[in-house]
């Protein structure tokens, strides 16, 4: 895995210098969330990733180790996807943007269980998304 | 209050859209847990922010409500920035990313004390840091 030079060891500048653009926290929604696994998913991620930033944010993300990829054969050969640890780590990242999101956004696409379970217990719903990617 | 435009209504996706960019976290990071409240301390936040883009994200983070700014008079006229309820409600994002280097960074500077209260006591660290914005 890469050694990803950072500005400084600050927690948040080292998490910002990861993952710090849209677009890879995008795909990562796509993967924890979303149950896609594949890159013509990605690319219909609804936001209109274009395919140079979609192809450039897999290869960075499993090259410092957020994502990892097997080829898998179906009517042809394909990619498939998946969070590793790491990846599967920043789930509880996501769930706090979601939280934000809902009480901002008054048009918000998230769910009022999810962030009403996201507030009164985090744990289970934590392991509810884990087991999904199971 | 500047209504964004939004790519989306996905709660992930909005959310990067306000602040999505690393140099605006960072100042966010400086607000709630580093007591910097004046443009010359964000300049000094370590990891090398140019002059334009700070002024830049100050203005924009003003715009749509995460800080909000007074003039205050010391030994000359300063402007003092604060996180309003809307920035501070960005502290639990904070503390993921905080949890997360930790466990990724072997030289993080995240302290055992504050991650092990994230995840055992999230409600109480969240409690002090407010207090200490007061």
């Amino acid at each position: 895995m890469k050694k990803l030079k950072t500005r400084t060891h600050c927690p948040i500048s080292f998490g910002l210098d990861f993952f710090g653009d849209k677009w890879s926290f995008l795909i990562i929604r796509d993967l924890a969330f979303k149950g896609k696994n594949f890159y013509n998913d990605f690319l219909d991620g609804g936001e209109g990733i274009s395919t140079n930033i979609l192809s450039d944010r897999l290869k960075q993300l499993e090259l410092i180790g957020i994502i990892t990829s097997e080829k898998i054969k179906q009517k042809q050969l394909r990619k498939k996807y998946t969070l590793t640890e790491k990846g599967k780590d920043l789930i509880p990242i996501l769930i706090e943007y979601i939280v934000w999101s809902f009480k901002y956004d008054p048009e918000t696409e998230a769910g009022e269980d999810f962030v009403n379970q996201a507030i009164n217990d985090r744990a289970s719903l934590l392991k509810g998304i884990l087991d999904s990617l199971e």
